[in-house]
């Protein structure tokens, strides 16, 4: 069987259009740019529709690398799975994350005692305006899903602990598309439009990895939150109309110094689960010298949505001065950057059937 | 010599003017109003210029002690320190502290073996817009604290650990009132003008209580950033002119159930700070009967003004959106949070010669 | 029969507790308290959900009318309808317009051969949080705007020319509450129930004043823009369960110095309708000495829905950092300003159903 | 004497990296792409420090313009001037105006009777953080005016009807770089220094034209605001460090179809103003079938440094949720867009030392 290795490398940027980093890397010899496979960035934008440090980021990632990949722009999206998150609210840092992947030759067997990190890619097709947040991207999620699985190489859904989604959003001008051809979609509004989005995302990556029933269908979305992946992790962006996945677990056929574990905050002040998430790949928290091998944690924030964080009321929902989103990043981003010692971590908003509400996971990369 | 006894509670709050918990406990008998010394609270405004939640909180509680004390609305700020903080970002939670004391006779010793925690106010004259972020303020301010030093019987400064002002600030009016009689003020900028005065006033703590050399001035102000009180916290707001002291040690004249420490965060991710200062209480993060002891945390937040936490960029003073003290509160909040296992914690913004740069102090009361 | 005068009193205001202006008068003779019938304010909160200004505007008048009405507090809230909008963005200025009514004694015949402004007052019960955006609430909408006609001394619904509504709005609170009786509020979203609750306001108006079939329910609000009333404003607030109704137009029962008309913008830039709406009290927009008989002008503003003003895109709708409803003010209020000569007008946001999609009735008080 | 041609089209983008439009009137053969000269555009970020939304649209011209012009895109932005501003409050709409020279052969008299629209274009050196603000961007800026009205090929001063300038802005990091060379900056605010960017900048333009005395220098600036450019329009970006100048006048060497005009608003609701500059190219506002002859307006706007327009409050400088400039550039934008009959029109912020302080410039293009 075949068996790759992996490379998992955090760069800094200095803004949404700063490449300088990863192309250091790669003008070094540290970083071939063909086994690059996903690019896990977080950029300094509002993270809300108008965020367009996303695209920008994008944008600039693909023109630099169009060259030493000797193909168009356009096609170097098509090849690697770019997710841009947007908001690096309080301490959070804006870097990005490099996964590469070095296919072994045959026969090569570098294989360790011990599983370790691999990777996966996969992608829907695009979807309606009309379709988003909806049966079909519940459905083509969690297909997708299940390729990222063959392609990492990953045989039981409990190796799987993190599944990374970029998923499209509903713009004023997409809802009228729509509505041109005589249909509705599920919300008219474009922000509330990214909670459906992520919502049917994370329901999908549940279905596929066997966290909830099959049957479970649009009609509890944004409903029942009792319905949750623990691996999730979703992100809604006005570039794209279809749904990336990068799936991220440990495989036996994979030769990567790494390793990833994860673990579930049931809140946003949940300091016990993160440090769990850290121990869980050898780390101790408050230990420096442990610091030094830790990679990236990532995890999704959320604002509860009943308005209480243990009985206690938040102001994060009625607020109309600060999206929700943004409060909960700048929040979770604290305490996580706290126990990381480092605000570059990602930490993502908007945690819709993405761990219990109120809650998230929280995943962690080591290097061994 | 007279000794006191303290109580401290904690009050959760629905709203900016809702006085209804503090009120069931007078109801109720739990607190005698005219004990009432001081009142701490996080009120849900954006803590900035325009943030109207604060007065309106005082407004609220002085109509409300008003009849309870006989005396007039106005006379019962005279009487009462109220200081609220405004902005509950992230997993904040809005809530007031109330400080009461009660004399107790002369002769009767309820001394305990150990110091425990004493409050002490003192307020400074009312300042012309010019004296703002002054030479005026500061020495007002250090005044100030001395008295509250001995109001709160406290002789030695290492007793004092955690100075709260409520301090005035700019607004357009204000400047051009003064250039009208011909003075110019330190900034033209309101949100500007409030970190000249938390800065001068935790100048003037830190010189009270030897922090400082008595020679240090305005012309170090908001410049040398090695220059800072470890207790001082200060916040700034549009309902009045002058400086409010509440001042929180230990003295062996009190004979409350509670103690006071502190450590200083040396940067808004120094969660081992946080967990040094509630072990200087003799509670133990992570374990929740302890939590159950904890009283409160007093904690300052801000953006580092290098632009940096250890080495890597925060976008907080480049965002034009959000303010960086409304970051600042919300990441620190959210660590904050984290340890307390509770988002009704006193995390204020604009922490201006209050701890070191981007750091800031943290203190803990503890029921023994 | 019994006829009134009027008087409406333009006030600025320093701030939202601000009622020194409103007491200059009283004190100076010039307004008697007990003839105060509605107080129409714009205060500097964000006009969203956690605007607490407006609020606490209605707190300070209820405390300062209270000793000259001799009656507590809580009982002047019942008497005199306040309805304090949020939000003065851009030029507008904070301020309040006071319409006072004194009943003529019957037999002196003060009437004048043309009709003159007349103001009528009602109000709805307390709505459960899940009546609000629905059926009943614009059901008894329709009934108070009928009975605040008959308080105004209006026969004919083309004499109605102002129909201001203070509505509630759903909070997370609210959403619990309703959850927890096993009911389902119209939407989560606190934002987005504002604009439900000023929906069935002004289609409630509509239905009262014969603008649309009496048929028309909950099934089309928010859905159908052609629905709207001419007439209508509504506001919506944290502070109230229930609708007010300040009905303002011209009566032959009124001898008061004052005339109202109106004109309805077609979209958020139309110029020529706010000019219209000037000439049709006699004044001449751009002719200082006729802005001198301006009392002032009430407007609505709201965001296009359909993303676009004449075909070209606005991004208000897009936005994640400032809510549509402040832009739209913002704008609105540009545009009015310029032709009041003064930014003390009362520009309202959220036009759902009040004026086309987009648009919004301009209505204007001139001294005869 | 060498004559020229002009072409000024104004063309809606559907974001900030679109640039379809402009790509097709490039293929539609209606714009030579070497002809181009210069583009001013409005692009839908917060105007503010991190507003990437300008550098993105740049980039993104450049991406798509290297190829026509057969240079790198690096080298497009060195020879066409691009300037874009930040910020499409509420009715404003994201568009660039593209102004395209071309040169007519010696001899060719296509000069008209009439002197008619005509554009030059010059830069200034890069400046270090510290010079920002100060006289040696002054001092560059007027040297840069002088160069342009010799490429327009405009001899008097009262022909110059509108200077573009796009300046730079400090940044945290830029701040610190200074530091470490012992330089200090003229503010650490990256939002402050971009006021006295423009400042500076307009001082240099309204010196360059004899609108203020030779001897005026930075210590009156943002202080003495009697001191401003009539025809001066500056915007800061992040994404320079130079200024660059874009000088719009009439010349008898054009052979243009264009006319440009301007008059000064004397503060932000100044309606008769915009309706004079109408007028003074033929145009008369509130007119349909001459609103067709428009190509565009270009207008400043801020808010009243006292905090009152015609002596009354306005809250734009007290607003810690938005800042002023937001505010300004929404308020003005509803007042032009009225008179225009649209919201594509070009309104920016920041007018300090541009107009009189609280008003601006605004220039008209219209067909002749």
């Amino acid at each position: 069987m075949q068996s790759n290795s992996f490379d998992v490398i955090r760069v800094p940027t200095h803004g949404p259009g700063d490449v300088s980093g990863l192309m250091a890397l790669v003008g070094g010899g540290a970083l071939e740019p063909s086994s690059i496979l996903a690019v896990l960035g977080k950029t300094e934008g509002n993270g809300g529709v108008n965020d367009f440090t996303r695209e920008y980021a994008v944008a600039a990632l693909c023109n630099a690398l169009s060259s030493h990949l000797k193909i168009a722009p356009r096609e170097v999206e098509a090849r690697i799975a770019f997710v841009m998150s947007g908001g690096t609210e309080g301490v959070l840092s804006p870097h990005m994350t490099v996964f590469a992947r070095s296919r072994l030759p045959e026969g090569a067997d570098e294989r360790v005692s011990e599983k370790r990190l691999s990777v996966g890619i996969a992608h829907t097709r695009d979807f309606l305006p009309e379709e988003i947040g909806r049966d079909a991207q519940i459905g083509e999620t969690a297909k997708a899903v299940e390729a990222a699985m063959r392609d990492a190489l990953i045989d039981a859904v409990c190796d799987v602990h993190f599944v990374q989604i970029k998923c499209p959003l509903l713009t004023a001008e997409r809802v009228k598309e729509a509505a041109a051809r005589g249909k509705t979609v599920v919300t008219a509004s474009s922000y509330a439009s990214m909670g459906y989005s992520r919502g049917a995302s994370a329901i999908g990556v549940a279905k596929a990895l066997g966290e909830i029933g099959a049957d479970v269908g649009e009609g509890r979305l944004l409903k029942d939150w009792s319905l949750y992946s623990s691996v999730a992790s979703c992100s809604a962006g006005i570039e794209l109309m279809h749904n990336v996945v990068i799936l991220v677990g440990n495989s036996r056929f994979s030769s990567s110094p790494f390793k990833i574990s994860h673990a579930v905050m049931r809140d946003a002040i949940d300091l016990p689960a993160v440090m769990r998430a850290l121990e869980s790949v050898g780390l101790s928290a408050l230990d420096a010298p442990s610091q030094s091998r830790l990679v990236n944690i990532f995890a999704k924030a959320e604002a509860s949505p009943d308005g209480a964080i243990r009985g206690l009321r938040h102001t994060m929902l009625d607020d109309s001065d600060i999206n929700a989103t943004r409060h909960a990043r700048a929040a979770v981003g604290g305490l996580i950057g706290g126990v990381a010692g480092t605000g570059a971590v990602y930490v993502s908003g908007g945690a819709e059937h993405q761990g219990p509400a109120g809650g998230g996971p929280v995943a962690v990369i080591a290097r061994v």
